[in-house]
């Protein structure tokens, strides 16, 4: 048995197809002709972005725009103009094209992997990819073809590169098994989208597991056995039996309206990243949009987006969520989020630094772009405005007074907005726990982020795993943190709700429900689930759970209660 | 009007001595006799550490033995061995001494500079130190001489090195004003230490005054001021009164027990770094020791210090404190304090991460050596142990079964301890906030760390300049910690103490007293101002002022309300 991270939910059960890569190395060679060499480089760049346009087209079908984009990177590498002139300036100089290639791409890459920042770091399997794919043409070789796997074939590689990604059959893969890559990699996002059980990172697969091998791939828990007993095999069939049986009788929520077990409403909400992901979340039958992360519109960009570019995406999403309400999230640039053309300085503790509403209100001609272009888009659905990081009251105020501005200046420009529009605050520090009932009285609503209110009132980076045992929402801590915020917020008649990940947990929700919580954002997969649970707890068998979860003194013995009380 | 680091309190009025480095540039030539140059260079270390011998001697007269402790680096880094053979290689293969040792100690001083880290980037000062005394031994030159100057003097250089404020005269030497160097810097500890006023890093200083020029040197507001005019002068001299006044009006609280305007007893304890300190803390009628942090045993030392080492220091602050109180804080590594021999991992936000207790937990056995340490000096003072960066239960439990095993080592060792020693905690994170009532039926005393405090409350490291506009004690969010901190220890009816700046934060004390803390503890020098405003409230003086501190909604109105009432 070997573990790794679950990068991707379910079962696979099927038999190990290890992908080793071919034989690329070569003997350095001077050309007698240095422009026919340049003439060989430029065909395989060529040839290399055909193939890659004709993946992306695959992926389209496949796995939807958003996975599709993430291969535009190959071609970007791939044409990128300055490689181009290492390449053909050491070709020039007596390099043949393989050598010219490998070093400049190997440069590159040995670059992006020692960057502190985990965004670039996953460029280096991008650039990796690239160089992969020139070299086997140039060398007449073939690379890994995911395309043409028999039925139930788990797949083991070192690194599932974007490329191997696009060719996989989704119909014949059962599960993926690699050595590199975390959660946040391309490759989790792809299988993820896939839905294709994937567990990442474990050490040495490609070594261990054979061609051949029978082997389950537990992506929910991220293990993966290879040559199962007969009870192994028995126990994970049993497992998948019951993850599709779930998956299915989940589909009887659908349509349905979003009811605690005595029939009071709550609102069901998807968390997106970008305008394509509302489609998802309509498919997934989301009543709304709980937060919509702007800054993909800003990380996916080489400058700041202008007022027309962002107003474009926010009535996207407007329009497609049609009347269903959609909170938008301003800029949460600094912490993990980096956006290079803004040249934030380098932190100590990035994540106690300048960041999200503290940079924006630092830049108010900037941060008014964006306003006026969430106001704009107000006019084309019911859009709320949400402010992230917030930690005083002067930050509510500057930046309602910064909206106010915004709409004076729609007015002269004679341009239609929603003069009601929302504006709320994210719940995220330990500060605005302490100060909820004040920041209730100057907000709309509520939206606790859970995921950075765990790290900070536990004092807890969530990506630093030696103080992972620290970093539950099941800290007694953190629940009566959240026990606060949701009852100030109901004392004010303002809409509560959450978007951290802990809204999706079905141990958790029915303490959240006895808290009082309105509104649950989750991750469109898991909108069926948690209509479910929602629907299997009355106020009063809640209010009874949480008065006993709530005497515990450690996370320990929460979640083992809690575990004890799932439905 | 300049503006810099205030690095040392007091007004300084004088005339400028604008020390200029003397020039130490070279012709590199080839010796003809390496042998001859090597022997050259090792008379000049030689005649190095002799000096600074005699500089550490005079130091220890004049600014105490932690101060002398800093120049023990400048021998350190001349005797090195590994730049001993960097230079002697050098002059082998055909250098002379000044390049040999120029380029040795540059290499360092670059290292140095570039780290990440800022204690290591202070050693660059020294390395620099260093590299000066030998070059300018080898080429015959003096360097700046500090050591006769005139009355009144105001000293100006780019870069106060540690052996120039060695030789500060301070009877003569009425300010300090450097181009470089932060709060924590060599030179501002020593000024600190010899009372001079000083404020750092002001951007060319030396350029923009001249030797001669009349300047004021406020270093309580970090200002310089060059050329006053009258009124100026006027205005400072007054200030200068005010200060010398307030230092003397002062001594009338010495001796004198610390009690509120009600005749109520308050604990008025002393911050110690290290044993010596604790000479310092009597010295300004200290009743105790509130914090001792015991990291100094750890820094300073090339691996763990065994069992013995760590009982000789504690028992010599036990001894020295006779019968009063003396809290001895277990081991802080981690966030902004490096211990290179722990080989910790380098993490993306080290304040929320794997530190203090987290650590200790985590290596129970090298915990063990410090916890019984603690107890076999209990048995010679009233040492009590504090935990630092609690968040759980279960830490104040686990710790507690450590100092249990111990107790049982040490009976079967027959060892004597106090059976009855006290153990608390620090309450520094928003998670023991929360649990406050919990912990304290834990716990026997609590000692509330507001410097890490109100990082994690506000989300802002209080080392990040960008986000120190939140950084501060008056935020609403943060008294309304502190409220409920001393208000649930007060209801468990065990002692509540602050140890971090905000004990000794004039503005905050009424309301710190309205709260119900017991105890404050402040760094030496501000035991008796502490006491003196104290001395000022009665109880229902405090509280009137607490309730209405405590309507407001934002830190400027605290701040400015708590101005108005200073007293």
């Amino acid at each position: 048995m070997y573990e790794g991270v679950n990068a991707s939910d379910g079962i696979g059960i099927g038999v190990a197809r290890v992908a080793v890569e071919p034989d690329l190395s070569f003997t350095p060679h001077a050309p007698e002709d240095p422009e026919a060499e340049k003439a060989r480089y430029a065909a395989a760049v060529e040839k290399f972005v055909e193939q890659t346009n004709a993946q992306i087209d695959r992926m389209k079908q496949t796995v939807g725009e958003d996975a599709a984009a993430i291969m535009g990177a190959h071609i970007e590498f791939a044409e990128d103009e300055g490689i181009r002139e290492m390449v053909t300036g050491s070709i020039d100089s007596g390099m043949c094209a393989e050598q010219a290639v490998s070093e400049a791409y190997g440069t590159f890459y040995t670059m992006y992997a020692n960057m502190d920042d985990e965004l670039f770091r996953e460029r280096a399997a991008d650039v990796a990819d690239v160089k992969t794919g020139l070299l086997a043409d140039l060398l007449g070789k073939e690379v890994v073809d995911l395309s043409t796997l028999p039925e139930n074939s788990i797949v083991v590689v070192h690194e599932l590169t974007p490329s191997m990604t696009a060719d996989i059959d989704k119909e014949n893969v059962a599960g993926i098994v690699t050595e590199t890559g975390g959660r946040t990699s391309h490759s989790a996002i792809i299988a993820r989208a896939l839905e294709i059980p994937a567990v990442l990172s474990v050490a040495d697969a490609t070594v261990n597991i054979k061609t051949g091998d029978m082997v389950v791939v537990d992506g929910t828990n991220g293990k993966v056995i290879s040559q199962p007993s007969d009870h192994d095999l028995e126990h994970y069939r049993a497992k998948a039996k019951a993850f599709a049986e779930e998956k299915a009788a989940l589909e009887a929520y659908r349509g349905k309206e979003t009811v605690t077990g005595d029939g009071d409403k709550k609102l069901l909400v998807a968390n997106i990243g970008n305008p394509d992901d509302a489609n998802a979340a309509l498919e997934h039958d989301a009543e709304g949009v709980g937060l919509f992360r702007s800054e993909f519109l800003f990380m996916d960009a080489k400058e700041l987006p202008s007022e027309d570019e962002q107003f474009a995406a926010y009535q996207k999403v407007a329009l497609r969520m049609k009347d269903k309400p959609v909170i938008i999230r301003t800029l949460d640039v600094g912490g993990d989020k980096e956006i290079p053309y803004l040249h934030l300085q380098k932190e100590e503790n990035p994540f106690m630094g300048f960041r999200a509403v503290r940079y924006c209100l630092n830049n108010p001609d900037q941060y008014k772009v964006q306003l006026t272009a969430l106001l704009r888009a107000s006019a084309f659905g019911d859009i709320k405005i949400m402010l992230p990081l917030v930690t005083t009251i002067d930050e509510v105020r500057q930046a309602k007074a910064l909206i106010e501005e915004c709409k004076h200046d729609l007015d002269e420009r004679g341009v239609a907005y929603n003069k009601d529009i929302e504006v709320g605050t994210m719940i995220e520090t330990p500060a605005a726990s302490l100060i909820a009932d004040d920041l209730a009285a100057e907000c709309d609503f509520f939206s606790i982020g859970t995921n950075d209110l765990i790290g900070y009132t536990m004092c807890a980076d969530r990506g630093n795993d030696r103080v992972g045992y620290l970093y539950q929402v099941y800290q007694p801590a953190v629940l009566r943190s959240l026990k606060r915020i949701i009852g100030e917020g109901n004392k004010a008649g303002i809409m509560v709700g959450m978007c951290g990940e802990a809204a999706a947990d079905p141990l958790l929700i029915p303490i959240l429900m006895s808290f009082g919580l309105d509104e649950y954002s989750v991750s469109a997969p898991s909108i069926l689930r948690t209509r479910r649970i929602l629907s299997l707890w009355t106020k009063e068998e809640a209010d009874a759970l949480a008065e006993k979860v709530m005497a515990l003194k450690t996370a320990t013995e929460v979640k083992a209660m809690l575990q004890a009380a799932a439905r």
